[in-house]
C-alpha cells in the first residue's frame, strides 16, 4: 500500500524551514510495510490545500495530512478536508468541553476561537490529543483512509503511535521488517557502496541506505518479508558477506557512535581517557563528555591552542616546539605523553594539525594534521592531510581519526 | 508571481533524507519578489510526475523542476515534462558532442545511455551544464516558465545562477529586497514575538522571521519594494523601534554569532580568553576555536570533567570540592580565577553543571549551571537552573550563557 504526506504551513515555504515530521511518519509507514510516493507542502490556503488533499486520495491508499489543525483563521485543513471529501462538520461537544478543561488548568478562560477545533467531519473518527488543544481525525474512505495530525512533532508523534498505528495495521497487509545496522570509518562513501553493492544488489526483499556524515558512514539493511523467521535468516545470510568486503573498517554493528564504543571498552578495562587538543579547539572532548555516564572514563584534558599553552599546561619545551613546529609528529606525541603523565589517564589523545583558513606561518603545511595516542605501552604517532578550505569539516575529521586511532588500540 | 518546485527522486522519499536544494532556491527566488507556494517531491513515475508538472503550472507561473535528467531509465524528468505539455523532444546532436567530448577528456567513450541526456522539447531553451553532463531545460509557457534542472546542488546552483536568474529577471516585475538582520540571546521566542509582532505587523512591506536555535534568535526583517531608497527608510524607521523594544538583548546586529562578536572585541582590545569547562566538556572552546583566525586571542584551557582534573590541572583544593560539591559558586569561582592565573589569559571563564541525565550524587541538582568570569578587575559566578532532560540542549545553553556573559562585561 501507498501513502502520500501533505505538510500544512506557510511558514515551511520559506528559506529557512524545512518539513522534518515526514522523515519521522516515513519510516513509522516504512515499518509498516507502506510506501511513501509523494510529499507535499502547502501553504494555509483551503481550496489550493482541498485539490492536494483529493488527488493524493487518487494516487495513495493513505494521506497524512500535517499541520493547520489550530484554531486562528490561517488553519485550514479541517475545511480543505471537508471540501476535498464533500462532506459537512459538526461541532463536537466533548471537544470543546475538553478544550475548555485544559484552559480552566491554566485558570484561563477558553477563547471562543477556539471552537473551530471542535468541528469534525461527518464519518470521521475523531483522534483525541493529550498533549495540545488540536483534536486529529481519521477519515476512511473507499481505498484507504485520510489523517488530519497537528503540526507540532511533540503532537504528531504521540497522536500517530497511539492512535493512527493500530489503525493502520488493521488496513495494511501484514509484513514482518528487521533491519541490521553497521558504522564504518576510514573508508569514502563510493569505495565502500562499490565494495559492496554487489552484494546487496542480490537482495531482492533488502532495501539498503548508506549514510555518510564526514568520514562516519551508517549502513542499514531493512529486510521485508512475510515471517520474521524469513527476515532474520535473509540478514544473517547477508552479514557475514558484508563483514568480509568491509573488514575491520566496520567499528560498530548497531548505531553506536565512535565514543560510545570507546567508552564502552574502556569502561570494561576499568581504564580511563584524557585529550590535549590544539587543532580541535575543545571538539574532541566536547564529543566525548557527550556520552551520558562518559565522566566514569573520561577525566578530560587540556585545550592547547595557542604554543604558550603546549609548555605551560602540558610543559612541552619551546625549543622542541621551535625545531619541529608546533604541528610536527615530534610536538604531537610530546603532547599525548604528556597529557597521559599529568592527568594520570590509562590512554591519552593528542591531535595538532593546520584546519585552515590559514596556516599562520606554522611549517606544516594546510590540512596537515596528527594524532597522538598515548597508553600503557607507548606512544604513536599518525599523519593525515585534508587539503580541504572546510574549517569545521577537516576539524571533525581529525577528531574521527583520533577515535578510530583510539578504538584499534583498544582492539576490536 | 508565484512558483512551485518539485524534487524528482525516490531517495527523498525515505526516513533519511530531505530535499535541501529547495530552501536555497525558495531564497533565490524571494530575492527576485517571487514567491514559493508549494513544494512537492515526488517518485521517479513518469506520468506521476508529469500530472505534478501540469498542477503545478496551473497554480504558479514559474515551476521549477530539479532532478531526473540523469542518462538512466529512472530518470524521468524530459519525458514527464514533454508529456505535461504535450510536445514532443528532439536530439540535439550539438548536447550528444559535449558530452562525447567530456568523456573523452577523462580518457573514456560515452556509453549509449547518454543520448537520453540530449533528448530536448520543442520550444524549449537548452541550459548548459559546466559542472555535469546534464543539460538543463528553460520551456517558456503562457504564464511564465518552466525550468528543469539537475538534482545535484553542484551543478544546481550554478546552472541556476548563470541560465535561469538572467530569464527569471525578465519575467518578474522589478523588486528591490534589502534585508535587516538582528541576533539576541536571552530571551525566549515567545517573549521575543510578543514584544516586537506589534512593531513589524504594521510594515505591510517588511516580511519578518524569526530563528530560534537554543536560546540563540536570529530576526531577519526583509523589505521589500519598488526602491532601494524606499527599501532603506523602511528598514531605518523600524531599526529604532525594535532596537528600543529588545534593549541589550540583541548582541549583533548583523549575523554574526556571540563568538565572533566576543572575538572582534578582545582583538580590538589586545585582550585574549582561556576556558576552564567542566559540564560543557570542552564544547564551549570547540566552538571559539572554530571562528576562524581565533587563535590570535584565543589561548585554550582545561577540560576538567574530573574532579580530580579540577584539582590537579587547576589547583582547585579538594576540601574546596567536598565542602560545596563540584557544581558550586565556590567551585566555579575559583576555577575561573585559577584559570586565568595559570594560562595568562585577560579573561577566563568557567562553567560546571549537570547537564543529566543523573547528577552522579552531586549535591546540587538536575540542570543546575554556574558561569564564572574571571577579568582584569573580578571574578563574578552566575547560576541558572534549566531542568531539562535534554543533555545536549543544556550543555549548549550553558556555552551560550558564557559567552552572553563574557560579551556584555567586555561592553556593548
Amino acid at each position: 500500500m501507498n501513502a502520500e504526506i501533505i505538510a500544512v504551513g506557510s511558514e515551511m515555504l520559506t528559506p529557512e524551514r524545512l518539513d522534518t515530521n515526514s522523515l519521522w511518519l516515513t519510516n513509522e509507514l516504512n515499518q509498516l510495510g507502506v510506501e511513501v510516493v509523494a510529499k507535499h507542502i502547502v501553504g494555509d490556503l483551503r481550496e489550493r490545500l482541498a485539490g492536494e488533499i483529493r488527488r493524493a486520495m487518487d494516487n495513495a491508499g493513505i494521506v497524512i495530512v500535517s499541520g493547520g489543525l489550530g484554531p486562528t483563521e490561517d488553519d485550514v485543513t479541517r475545511d480543505a478536508a471537508a471540501l476535498a471529501l464533500g462532506r459537512v462538520q459538526v461541532c463536537h461537544e466533548e471537544i470543546v468541553r475538553g478544550i475548555e478543561a485544559r484552559f480552566a488548568r491554566m485558570k484561563r478562560v477558553m477563547p471562543e476561537t477556539n471552537r473551530r477545533q471542535a468541528m469534525v467531519m461527518e464519518g470521521a473518527e475523531v483522534l483525541f490529543n493529550d498533549r495540545g488543544t488540536a483534536p486529529g481525525q481519521w477519515i476512511p474512505f473507499e481505498k484507504g483512509a485520510v489523517a488530519l495530525l497537528p503540526g507540532p512533532p511533540y503532537e504528531l508523534k504521540a497522536m500517530f503511535t497511539r492512535e493512527c498505528l493500530p489503525r493502520l495495521k488493521g488496513l495494511v497487509p501484514p509484513t514482518v521488517i528487521r533491519t541490521l545496522t553497521m558504522r564504518t570509518t576510514g573508508m569514502s562513501e563510493a569505495a565502500l557502496d562499490e565494495a559492496i553493492s554487489p552484494i546487496y544488489s542480490c537482495y531482492k526483499k533488502i532495501t539498503t541506505t548508506v549514510l555518510a556524515h564526514n568520514s562516519d558512514i551508517q549502513i542499514h539493511f531493512r529486510a521485508r518479508c512475510a515471517s520474521d523467521a524469513e527476515a532474520g535468516a535473509m540478514l544473517e545470510e547477508i552479514r557475514p558477506k558484508i563483514e568480509a568486503a568491509l573488514g575491520d573498517f566496520i567499528y560498530s554493528r548497531n548505531t553506536d557512535p565512535l565514543e560510545v564504543v570507546v567508552g564502552r571498552k574502556l569502561l570494561a578495562a576499568h581504564a580511563t581517557l584524557s585529550v590535549a587538543e590544539s587543532a580541535t579547539g575543545g571538539g574532541l572532548a566536547d564529543r566525548i563528555s557527550s556520552v551520558p555516564g562518559s565522566s566514569a572514563w573520561f577525566l578530560g584534558g587540556m585545550v592547547t591552542y595557542s604554543r604558550r599553552l603546549k609548555t605551560e599546561l602540558l610543559g612541552i619545551p619551546a625549543d622542541l616546539i621551535d625545531l619541529h613546529g608546533p604541528v610536527s609528529s615530534e610536538v604531537t606525541g610530546a603532547m599525548a605523553t604528556a597529557a597521559r603523565a599529568r592527568t594520570g589517564a590509562t590512554w591519552s589523545i593528542a591531535v595538532t594539525g593546520n584546519a585552515g583558513p590559514t596556516t599562520d606561518g606554522d611549517s606544516a603545511g594546510l590540512g596537515d594534521f596528527y594524532v597522538g595516542i598515548a597508553g600503557p605501552a607507548e606512544t604513536t604517532v599518525t599523519q593525515r592531510v585534508w587539503p580541504s578550505p572546510d574549517r569545521m569539516r577537516v576539524r571533525a575529521f581529525a577528531a574521527q581519526l583520533a577515535l578510530d586511532l583510539l578504538n584499534r588500540k583498544l582492539g576490536r
